[in-house]
């Protein structure tokens, strides 16, 4: 699979990290939400207006192996990939690489969908347009 | 699977929820994370006093399926039932349910092991001891 | 100033803590607004609900006095006593104690508002009547 | 007072915002933290070298006036002025400003302090040359 496609570079931000010293794991959620949003952004997706809208892209299952840890100082590279997976739902592959030495720190599946203004599965039309139908 | 083992009831607090209105993906890793730190410390094992040693716990790899979201005042439970897998790893499976009316919430594995304090991996005795050999 | 009004008891979550194993400094202003929350919600009014039809209950104002440290393991109260200050204004005065041996933790002036469907400050009636004309 | 100091530009990320849909009154305490660690290690000082050898700088109280909320895409300047206000003590002086239009969202002191490794306030060395004596 080719990963080699959306890229956001970020640096872990002492608030961060717990009292392990290292990036709690709950926050390369965000890590991986945040480079999935700039991918969709950069796709001409806007998240947030699409909530305004009521259409709620969520998360429907995630898969995550934790290889390394980020630690306080580290730059880092969020990868997003995107794929069809069934007329409702997406899968984004991402990839959390350390900037320093290209270090693997995380490797994920997040697999999404969209909630009409009822609360049922449906993907808006911006969605379907990027994603292929 | 009898995941009638330890639970820990908790409410949602506002600022958990976001732009949506519910609860973002990445908070229920800190429910999670909580419970499995309320478990290990019913049965005499505290996290933050093994990371003063310099034993770091740790998440290697998490599966979660989303089901259904929580929004604000919802209580809810967490669940925890543990199982040794290998040497070196131990699995929780968790499920959150929300308590008015035990609705299935979100359903994981963590799977875990432990870094001593060269960072190799090392079980320590007292989890030898809960998790068995 | 009579500080026994609201009171909740919360305990500190592992992953509140930061690299210095203590709760983080924003940590606390969760802490805060969920009692100030909890307490609203006691008197009937609904920090969400609101948010629902527009009326966004704000901060315009925090001062703090961070006296001592919560670490984990911790169990604390956070306490609230609101005062209205003016005709758009409201203060709650709060303090955080540890349990175990009351010790101050923190002790804060939060200064809100609300701002309406325009975005303009407006006391819904719901809060007048809470906090008085 | 010349705020010209040392600034960083940052960005909303989604997750930030609340259930209002705007940035949460707690994630600014991370902002300006972040920015102040961003400052120290501008002048050499490393927040998270300074904890590994048990000496933590601390915050002893903030004021905030919030003035503007930031909401999802906005783009942000995190400045930092420190002031020696006594012995023990400095002061940041913090704004934070939307890029687009420079209109100020929210203002603050934040006076801090550090500990030694046995919890009593000593400003190390590196502290003493960079805020002077």
């Amino acid at each position: 699979m080719d990963l080699n496609g959306f890229k956001t570079e970020l640096a872990v931000r002492d608030y961060e990290c717990d009292l392990q010293g290292i990036v709690n794991n709950s926050v390369y959620m965000n890590y991986l939400e945040h480079a999935r949003h700039e991918f969709l952004k950069s796709s001409g997706i806007d998240f947030a207006a699409l909530a305004a809208r009521k259409i709620n892209l969520v998360v429907v299952r995630i898969e995550a192996d934790y290889k390394s840890s980020l630690v306080p100082g580290d730059q880092f590279t969020v990868s997003v990939q995107y794929e069809r997976i069934s007329p409702l739902r997406f899968c984004f592959h991402q990839e959390i690489r350390r900037t320093s030495d290209n270090r693997l720190i995380i490797q994920a599946k997040v697999i999404g969908s969209a909630l009409n203004a009822n609360g049922r599965p449906e993907l808006p039309k911006e969605l379907e347009d990027i994603f292929g139908r």
